[in-house]
């Protein structure tokens, strides 16, 4: 079967490798009709030492399981599903208190242990905890809505849920990517009076202002603080959702808290050391996030889309088959498309 | 009038100075029955730079009020108060949200804007606002615990509540100073079911235990992280309270915290950059804290004090006429006292 392959920094192709096929007797094998490239795979585009084996890349599909194993009893080939990022097996303590990123048997896709979902199809590990069956055909047109739910809906949502959004609050979202885009929807959903976008493109900048933004802040650094602060009554805001990463970003969403407020991180932090760690403290502002559990958010947010109430699915700007996944990371690493969805 | 200066690290005197006198219309000024030498005026005794004018030490306090300015409303002279490390006007927005640190109007005793209390009086800004009139006499035998209202008490409940401490939960506490041993005292009232104390003087871990912690460990390093797992089923503990300050002791605290718990930090932090980050975004753990409102926490503690329901005095293993204050500030500083009461 065909997969992504990323050999390094700026070096994706697409091999044929052997087929996904069952290991354990709680997998499935899906074969995949959706997937998409993820701010996070540009990290390694940009950065990813030469390896010969290489990465088998993709962690966000929707598809239709081909097998399942001995073990699974609550899914059946043919079922239509979305994948989240992480497998979990749904019954241990973390994923219990719905945390299924760090559940005790769980893992992440594209990983040296689990290949990835740029490809035809895809082994799933603890398959009947991981996958979410949904109630639509393979070709329904809120496709690209419900594959968000694999990462960037259900991330942007995390981000919000940690950054402490409400009824009431101000929140600021730091980066324009898909994930800071569906952040805008969630603080939104949440009940936030105020969204502030920081970001700079102007078709991002749109689709923030489709999905609930109030207020644009485009310029950078201590002018931008300046900017979120005069919009806040010289306070700054309740909410920041870092959808970034960088420590930049970090110091930004630090100065721009309202004294009390709270960060909610979901950009993948490139520093082991976070800085502006004095300021956060005397400010008392709260610091959460992670990898978002986005399993354990589908059940809260498949309705609003099949319903219509959220479209997180306009964050793709490119549609590709698997033959052209280089030019569809090439385009996001060089910011001429937001998210680039694939049908392989 | 008397009062203790600090001119430079290990030199702190006790030195006749202008007698403490009304201000701003706002004021009040306190003649000092209670004062203390806190954990945090450590800091300075090992690294202040030497300062001809010297700085004016103290921000814990009860005492009588001595007078009152023109726009002083709710407090009469004769009332016997305790006086928060912080002032604050309680009626601004951060105050009314039960952030009286980051009050507007506000701001800290032993600074060079407002004296300190280690002193036979002091002026106290924003006195409506800052001052609690004690039901009590001068001398009732709770002043101990009820001085702890100053300060300790409520920065170690601030450290459990924002280490999100509650009943049923596992929570370790880092540092076995007046602060982590209140913050022991505030797990327990919290309902936590396992209080693991992190310290290694024993007659600090004999109190910690009187206080209610069920475990105590004295490793340090990754010996220690490797005992509490052990001590939680391997998961780590849902609540931090971090009362130290320096980089090793937060590295720690992220590191025993259980994927989803939460850090309350309220030693000043001594670095501006806040190692492990990293992990602390892998694991969903929340960092939260700063200096605590302890304005906020006055009523919600002081019933548990007038019942004997806490003792939080018991940290004071020392008392000393204001004259005595350079022993004191050596006694602390060399473990020799956990934290010394000074009798003006």
């Amino acid at each position: 079967m065909l997969a992504t392959i990323m050999f390094g920094a700026g070096d994706v192709q697409i091999d044929n490798v052997p087929d996904a096929r069952l290991v354990e007797a709680t997998d499935a094998v899906v074969s995949v009709t959706r997937a998409c490239i993820c701010g996070s795979d540009l990290w390694p585009y940009n950065a990813m030492a030469h390896s010969d084996s290489g990465r088998r890349m993709g962690h966000e599909a929707i598809g239709v399981i081909e097998a399942i194993g001995a073990d699974v009893n609550t899914l059946k080939v043919g079922d239509l599903v979305v994948m989240p990022f992480a497998y979990s097996d749904c019954t241990c303590d973390f994923c219990l208190e719905g945390l299924h990123t760090s559940c005790i048997h769980g893992g992440f896709f594209g990983t040296a242990q689990v290949a990835g979902a740029q490809a035809e199809a895809v082994r799933v590990p603890e398959a009947d905890g991981t996958l979410f069956v949904l109630p639509v055909d393979k070709d329904d047109a809120l496709m690209p809505s419900l594959l968000t739910l694999s990462d960037v809906m259900g991330t942007g949502h995390h981000a919000a849920v940690t950054a402490r959004v409400g009824p009431g609050k101000t929140a600021t979202v730091v980066g324009d990517g898909a994930v800071g885009l569906c952040g805008v929807i969630a603080a939104r959903r949440l009940g936030a009076d105020q969204i502030i976008i920081m970001g700079h493109h102007p078709d991002r900048i749109a689709l923030a202002k489709k999905f609930g933004a109030t207020d644009v802040v485009s310029e950078r650094g201590d002018e931008a603080v300046e900017r979120v602060r005069d919009l806040t009554g010289g306070y700054g805001v309740h909410s920041v959702l870092e959808c970034v990463g960088l420590e930049q970003a970090m110091i930004t969403a630090i100065k721009i808290s309202r004294p009390g407020g709270a960060i909610g991180r979901v950009g993948v932090p490139q520093d082991d050391k976070m800085a502006a760690s004095q300021l956060a403290f005397y400010n008392n502002i709260t610091v959460s996030g992670g990898p978002a559990p986005v399993r354990a958010y589908i059940e809260d947010l498949l309705p609003d889309i099949l319903d219509g109430n959220i479209q997180p699915g306009l964050v793709f700007d490119r549609s590709i088959s698997l033959d052209d996944v280089p030019d569809g990371y090439r385009a996001m690493n060089q910011r001429k498309a937001i998210k680039v969805m694939i049908k392989p």
